[in-house]
């Protein structure tokens, strides 16, 4: 018998397409960059990434701060020669991101379906709570969702306060996501549930924890998989 | 015998200051402007809201989408003639917003402990996730809130939303915060009572709202009124 009753998805890149905009906006950055910086030499990518690792802490994670990021390593890399025209270009590369249409990953819809004829969905995001809250509206799952919870950190302490609040044990939960750091790993110590589903491309600020070996834990190849492992890990 | 079970303080100009940040920003801000523009002229405030209002739908509310809005506005008035120096200084004023420091407001700390005797905390704030659980850890204020939900639209779905998942009825709940919009209309609406606390200024969004009359309203000067309207709300 198992003890799961609550299955919690991700969202970005587990529900639908995300990081793949903010690599485009990047893109069309670094091109709008090249008017005044030899782009190939100035490491555009690492750079800006150091200005978001240093505004993290100020800004938190979502497309508006990474928007004024760009526009700081902008004025940075050009030594502040940037026309403020392209500074507003670059803060439509921002819009952009927020703006996008929402795009269900393949057979996600029919996933969510399979899992809430057994268990109690919840949805679990982090980032920025207006952006997250609109793309689940456009998204039309919200329906499926019993609870929704947006946060700024994914982490232990976040995962303990959203289960005591919805008042289950860790062994009633099972987290489904893309991001070994925030769905998998801090769940799987806190003794619940994980089923890893990897996108094609990771945000550099997720990389770099690796999956952890636990019974607890299944990795399928893409939405298809969800239903069965979530089946398998609830026994 | 009261029914009244559970009260949430507004955070914004309710427990700390806030406004008055945005204004010293604001200010700030016209006095860059005035190197390209004749401000007096411009209505540099009344142009910065009308941005504001129109991004309000992509950005929501709180600081970083203020700052955003400031650079698009500082571009459009200037004719894109503002330098990228001068835009970054737009940003850092933003930033100065997000990282100020919690200043409670005079006797706040007494109210909130002084209520919390006799009835279960909540805190309801809209705005920027990020900055608004910053400013909480900040105000050293957050052992004394059972729950804590920072939300991107006070109305009467989220305020329903809210009291369902505390589990609890509207004739239970008492809403104090400084906004009419925001703190008193919906929850007067949804059946709950409310206590409001003007601040010396208010925002122009949250503005143009009359206070309703009602019986489960009453009004206080400042927070040493707080806990007496509370007891007296409650009978």
């Amino acid at each position: 018998m198992s003890t799961i009753t609550h299955v919690a998805f991700d969202a970005d890149d587990t529900l639908w397409h995300s990081e793949g905009h903010y690599r485009d906006a990047q893109a069309a950055y670094e091109q709008l960059l090249a008017a005044y910086i030899d782009v190939a030499d100035a490491n555009v990518h690492a750079r800006l990434l150091e200005v978001e690792r240093r505004n993290i802490k100020r800004f938190g994670y979502g497309a508006k701060g990474m928007t004024l990021s760009m526009v700081e390593a902008a004025i940075a890399m050009t030594a502040a020669r940037i026309s403020a025209t392209d500074i507003q270009r670059v803060v439509d590369l921002g819009v952009a991101v927020l703006e996008h249409p929402v795009e269900l990953l393949p057979g996600i819809r029919e996933a969510v379906a399979a899992v809430a004829r057994d268990f109690t969905l919840l949805l679990i995001t982090k980032g920025d709570l207006f952006h997250q809250e609109a793309k689940i509206a456009k998204s039309g799952l919200s329906e499926w969702f019993h609870r929704i919870e947006i946060v700024s950190e994914k982490d232990v302490p976040t995962y303990r306060r959203v289960l005591d609040e919805v008042g289950i044990a860790p062994a009633q939960f099972l987290m489904i996501g893309n991001s070994p750091k925030s769905d998998i790993e801090p769940v799987l110590e806190l003794g619940g549930s994980a089923v890893y589903v990897p996108y094609h491309v990771l945000w550099a600020m997720e990389s770099g924890q690796p999956l952890p070996a636990s019974p607890r834990l299944r990795e399928v190849a893409d939405a298809a998989g969800i239903a069965a492992a979530v089946r398998a890990l609830a026994g």
